[in-house]
């Protein structure tokens, strides 16, 4: 088997069931879901990622807290959550990611809001920005120039995590209200890319 | 502040705590603690890697679920532990781990245990094995060439954690057994480099 991976290009394609472990209703979808109860289930407990990245959501309208959901089977709700300080088995929306090429992916992290203060240029993944150089645990705002990001409150990809893309915003996110609506501080340890 | 990031090499630090939010009896090592009970503390709750990676073990002798620890600060259980499933809050041992400089850690993954079937050089970060060609959800046994590496069960770096270095076993893992002691499927769906 070679190195050079060929990266699918799409279609996007999800499977999800209303019960653990593949279980119960089972639904696909190859484009996004707004509300899974419009569609008959009562929650998303297990999924398969068959192609594309996709983000789900706590709540419909891809709203509340975000989970990056890359191709691979998830479970159970804990296989997908980063966080079990705010306890979440709810998996109301979906919606797939546009990625960058692996090695085109780009972003620009600033100390303090508004883009000011220190910047650092980054276009690979980081499980400890601290360890890297980065003078603290927060960050103030994000640029995204290619591709699409996530980034997590504690090192080691942990803790909530928010999906920054350069198609929202014009992939700016000049304060962490910005991030996503459960964003409560700037502490972000950890970014990577997210991949196709 | 440039890009080219002067990685640390030692000396290991990790400052832990016996109480949530870094509170409590406080106690300092650069090296490893087979057995926290035995300087005074009946667990980890809490914990700062002021430099190096290390390890984390929920029982004492480096025994059972294992936690990768890079630097930052890691308030609670749950910013370190990887699963829900089998919900751990206990962290009894840690040592420190060598990693190799980021741009030279190599792995080879096999689809078989022994060293057979399909196998793949790994030299990056692969949230997902299976959308960059992997074939499976599984990888039945892994060489470490060089560097330190964390293989998870779950995409996106989720699910039970196991640290593989090309200083433990001679690099070899010739089965899932061997990733180390919780380990009880060949199921890995996302492996990364550990960084210093």
């Amino acid at each position: 088997m070679a190195l050079t991976n060929p990266v699918p290009m799409g279609p996007w394609k999800i499977t999800v069931y209303d019960q653990e472990h593949f279980q119960g209703k089972r639904m696909e979808f190859t484009s996004s879901c707004q509300n899974i109860m419009e569609c008959g289930m009562d929650n998303v407990r297990s999924l398969k990622v068959e192609c594309g990245a996709w983000v789900g959501y706590e709540h419909s309208s891809f709203c509340g807290q975000q989970f990056i959901l890359e191709r691979g089977d998830y479970p159970r709700w804990d296989s997908w959550s980063g966080s079990n300080a705010y306890h979440i088995e709810r998996l109301m929306s979906f919606r797939p990611v546009c990625a960058a090429n692996h090695k085109e992916s780009k972003i620009v992290i600033f100390e303090r809001e508004n883009f000011i203060g220190n910047q650092w240029e980054i276009s690979d993944d980081y499980p400890s920005l601290q360890a890297m150089g980065w003078p603290s645990k927060e960050v103030g705002s994000m640029k995204v120039q290619s591709g699409a990001w996530v980034c997590y409150q504690f090192p080691g990809y942990r803790g909530y995590q928010y999906i920054l893309e350069c198609d929202c915003h014009g992939g700016e996110y000049k304060h962490y209200r910005e991030w996503g609506s459960h964003a409560q501080t700037c502490q972000v340890q950890s970014i990577r890319r997210v991949q196709n």
